[in-house]
């Protein structure tokens, strides 16, 4: 058996997320069916982990199992992508593995965007592709902020109610918030994330941007460890999985 | 009369272009249509440059005289927005100018980006907002041609036969060539350019990028002043019209 591992890039809006469910079509469901087609067996990805619907990647990292050894990459991507791209799905690369890979359980860092335009017009060339929030927000505090969610910590305020993760306690290497004319990128690193997480984060930082929370009140939000004090979690179209290392 | 400037987003996909045409639906007739609806009498408006049809833009520039006072430019943006949007138009300002201002004959600077996605997969985030090129292109000797085409001269090659501009010579006041990941990002500022100058000096800069053409060869090339020594101009989906300056 060879393992091979596929890095990812989709537009998350055509698709019920990432992983196979019953009521829609999941990024995993047709990369599979189309690998299923290729490689002439039935073909299983394993994710690094799931993303929402109507979240993009800009790299997604997944590994699968087969007996079909991949002898021409460039002939076997291009015809992956030929099936996949149609639904706006294209695999950037694909790489054999050792036998003990796996896309999940040996990521040692996550990372994520998110996109925000601060504006009154709505959005054009990026509707879909990031947040439109027209209150004017304070990117100053919004960054002092994202300096508070740094390090080790209990994220309970921050994390899905139907987060099945073992525990609530994880560490955030990196969060960094830049901007450039009415963009506010976000970047979030660490080795992994709760359910909603980041999403959840986002949705907070934009409630002291607004000046709905002052930075003690923020402060004492993620001390509280209640989901029922975060603030609305920030929508799907302007996250983005940008990279896994191992 | 008043006379009002407004700055314009666009998704250029689908639009025949900026300028009114008999085929098909163009940026400047949307707008006329909505702001004639609103104003509640005959609007033309006047822009900065034409667009080429599916060239989007970050910042186009337009005028139109009018003898209704606009009093609230939130009522009026939120009014105009809410026509456009659907059709992937924004309107981002509006300002009150003196009686002389002129969207095309006032402006000292025109900005274009060009985005090129260098990779063998196909474009999933980036569909229809970049060109996609296959072959590896020498980003380092693309910067070194990039020089070549600053300055004041005679831009024959880059010229579309319909141009229509009284003279050739133009000043190329920056060519910018950045890279990050797979992107290739070219910046060009000049008081104004000939008809499809960007697409046709991007289709050129691609050719010494693939090794088609060394520095001598596109040097000569400028120098040559004939349009059919120029490389197949870019496509319109890279080409983004990014600030008009005053």
């Amino acid at each position: 058996m060879f393992n091979y591992q596929i890095i990812i890039e989709y537009d998350g809006v055509n698709f019920i997320g990432w992983q196979k469910q019953k009521n829609g079509l999941s990024v995993q469901q047709k990369i599979e069916k189309i690998l299923t087609k290729i490689l002439k067996k039935k073909i299983i990805i394993y994710g690094s982990g799931r993303t929402d619907s109507g979240v993009h990647a800009e790299y997604q990292s997944a590994h699968f199992s087969t007996n079909s050894k991949i002898n021409n990459k460039f002939l076997f991507l291009n015809s992956i992508n030929f099936f996949l791209n149609k639904k706006k799905i294209s695999i950037l690369k694909v790489n054999e593995r050792k036998k003990n890979f796996h896309a999940r359980f040996s990521a040692k860092q996550r990372k994520y965007k998110y996109i925000i335009v601060n504006r009154m017009a709505p959005l054009s060339l990026d509707f879909n592709r990031a947040w439109h929030v027209k209150s004017n927000l304070n990117f100053e505090l919004m960054k002092k902020a994202g300096n508070l969610l740094k390090g080790k910590k209990d994220f309970s305020t921050f994390r899905s109610s139907s987060c099945n993760a073992r525990s609530p306690i994880k560490t955030l290497d990196e969060v960094k918030i830049t901007k450039s004319g009415d963009r506010i990128i976000i970047l979030f690193k660490s080795k992994s994330f709760l359910q909603q997480q980041v999403r959840s984060m986002v949705g907070s930082l934009k409630y002291v941007g607004e000046g709905k929370w002052n930075l003690k009140q923020f402060n004492n939000i993620i001390k509280s460890k209640k989901r029922a004090s975060c603030a609305p979690p920030a929508p799907a179209c302007g996250l983005y999985l940008s990279k896994i290392k191992y």
